[in-house]
Formats: structure tokens, sequence, C-alpha cells
């Protein structure tokens, strides 16, 4: 289903997605390469060139259709199914994430947190409980989890990431600054926030042309 | 100083930076291109003439000195002095950005938070308060922010945008999964999260072979 599809483009995808489903929701029907173009950032050649990999879907006189493409788009990520998370780490990171309504909308379901601090797994909710990291092993069949989201300490991660591993889980979500070394059969998706601000602080010195 | 520095190789800096800085903390003096290729998943050739956009730092028999390009590159980023930051939104991902300890040891101070709810404006603490966002433009002088971090619901992220622009900032770090709109000597840096996790979920697809 996805054979042809490029490194780049799968990197836009999930803009391609956000996209198409904002101009869906907001009852647009049809649009062209050039106004899609305009929202991604991206040459009207680019974007029917990324169409037609996804299947083409019958190009009208004035563009594409919107939601054919967003929902093949939707199949092509996976989000045609719910996929359940623990979190790793409930400190201040690991907690606001759990209580971020939008991924539990997205189809990603927060079951539980681990925690090494008797103090954070006093702090179990009524929502989500809160496990002894030491318990993750024991408790992941009844988790059911697929996707480890990953907020501890510096230190803990790779360590944490290789228990991870052999408790089955083949998907990681890391807010750790730090990158880890992981199988070939795992997937690991970082969240650089540090780099990010830095992207943001090369910015304002360009800005003020220092 | 940065006029030679191509988009891609803006992207990567924040990278070279983190990796150069792990291994000055290490105690590694030296590195050869192509262990710092591999580190970044760059070709030696690749990290070669990155290196060369920076300024050579003089490569040796055996490779690059580890210090001086980091210093360089903390130069260009902006790193070289302190950052002062507001946190418009504080439910709990404003919150807990305004708590991870990791901005403020690399030079970005969150200052206050700003909100439109009475509640979560009760919750100051004593470390950092949280002002009414209709005091927003009143109290910028006294916090002398230069960046504005932007989460808020989805409804309010445009306007409270135009109002941060009218209130003299021109850096946003915006974690609403939104693209938004703003004029050109403005800097937004986006963080969206739900992007990321759609990525992931591809590539579990992708490993499961479905």
């Amino acid at each position: 289903m996805s054979g042809n599809i490029s490194g780049p483009l799968i990197r836009r995808m999930p803009a391609y997605y956000r996209y198409l489903r904002e101009l869906e929701e907001a009852g647009t029907v049809q649009i062209s390469s050039q106004e899609l173009g305009d929202r991604m950032q991206l040459t009207a050649s680019q974007v029917r060139q990324d169409i037609n990999s996804f299947g083409g879907f019958g190009r009208t006189g004035y563009g594409y259709p919107v939601r054919e493409p967003k929902e093949h788009i939707r199949k092509i990520l996976g989000l045609d199914r719910e996929h359940r998370m623990i979190i790793i780490g409930a400190g201040r990171m690991g907690r606001a994430l759990a209580d971020y309504a939008c991924f539990g909308r997205e189809g990603f379901r927060t079951v539980a947190l681990f925690d090494t601090d008797p103090a954070k797994i006093r702090m179990s909710t009524a929502r989500l409980p809160v496990f002894p990291a030491r318990e993750l092993e024991a408790r992941m069949p009844e988790t059911g989890a697929e996707i480890a989201v990953l907020a501890v300490p510096v230190g803990e991660a790779q360590t944490m990431l290789d228990r991870i591993y052999a408790a089955g889980i083949r998907a990681v979500w890391n807010f750790v600054p730090i990158d880890l070394t992981y199988p070939d059969d795992m997937a690991v998706v970082n969240v650089h926030l540090i780099d990010s601000l830095h992207t943001l602080s090369y910015r304002i010195r360009e800005m003020n042309g220092d």
C-alpha cells in the first residue's frame, strides 16, 4: 500500500493529513494543487507528484477532492485503529502528556504511567494509574500497550528503553533530550524540544542581524 | 557570520551542537568526520562539508577538534546570552513547560505565564506568576520577554498570536496543533506533537507489514 512512498514524503504525510482534515471540517470538497501547495509551503508540482504517489484520486479540471486522499493518508498513517500507550516517567512532562486530551481524540489512548518515585506513584488519579517502574514487565500484558512514551531523566533513559524493548514494546515516543541506541526492529520517534528551541534562538539572532 | 549556512544545515545545527557538547562533557577532544557522521546519521563527506561552512577549524590528520566548532555553533544559535520567555496558556502543557528545568539550564528563562482562566491564575506559585491574559500588553515591559510560548486552545491561538505580535514579541514557540498566520518579521517554530505521533503510528504499521 505504501511501497512507493519516499522518506521525505513520509515526513510530509502528517501535515497533509492535518491540512486535508482541516479543509474537510471547514466544508471544502475540492482543492487545487496550488492552494494545497501554498498551505504546505510546497510547489504545486510537488503536491501533484505527492498525490500521484498516494494513488491519484481522479484529478478534475479544478483540482483534487479533499476527502479521498485524506482517508487514504489516514490508513497509511495507521490511524484507522486505536493505539494504546503507556508513559514511563510521571514527572511534570509525563503527566502533562497523560492529560493532553488531543492524543485521545486522535486514537492514542494512554492507559497507565510508570515511575520509580513512590511519591509520584501515590499521585495516581481515578483517571489513570501510576504503577511502580519495577512492575513494568509484569504489568505489560494487562496494559495492552504498543507505544511507550519515554519521559524519564536523561540518566535513566537508555536503561529504561532496553527494558521497554525486552518487555515486548516496539514503538517509543522519546521526550528525553538524548539519542538512544536500539535494535532495528524498534521504531523510536524523538521530540527534541531543546533542538526546536535552539532553532528559534537562531531565528531571533538572524532577525536581529547580529 | 552565518551568511553561507543553508536551510538544511540550519536544521542540523542543533543536533551538531548537542552531539559536540555530549562529546566535550565526556572528555573527548577530537573526533573524525566518520565518527561524527555515524552519530548524526550523515556521511563523513557531509560532515566535512558542514564543518567547512562553519569555518573549518584546522582539521588535523585524525579529525576535528570538539570544542571550537561547538563554541562556534553555540554563537550561531544565539546561545551565548539569556532569552526570557513567557508562556501563554497555563493549562497542563503550559505548566509542564514552565517546570521543565532543562530550558532554564540552556539559558531560556521562563519569567511568567498568562491565562484567561481565573482558577489557573490563582495557581500562581512562589516561583512563577500567572497573570490574567488581558494584562498581556500592559505587563510585557516588566517581563522583558522576547519569546512567547503558545500553549492555548486551538480556537484562541490565532487571536493570541496577533496580540503577541502587537505587544512587540517577534519569536513564538507554538505548541498549538495548527499552522498560524503571521507577518514576515516574526519567527514561529512549531512543535506539532500530533504529527510526530502520526509518524510513529506510520512506523508501527510499516513494521507490522500491514
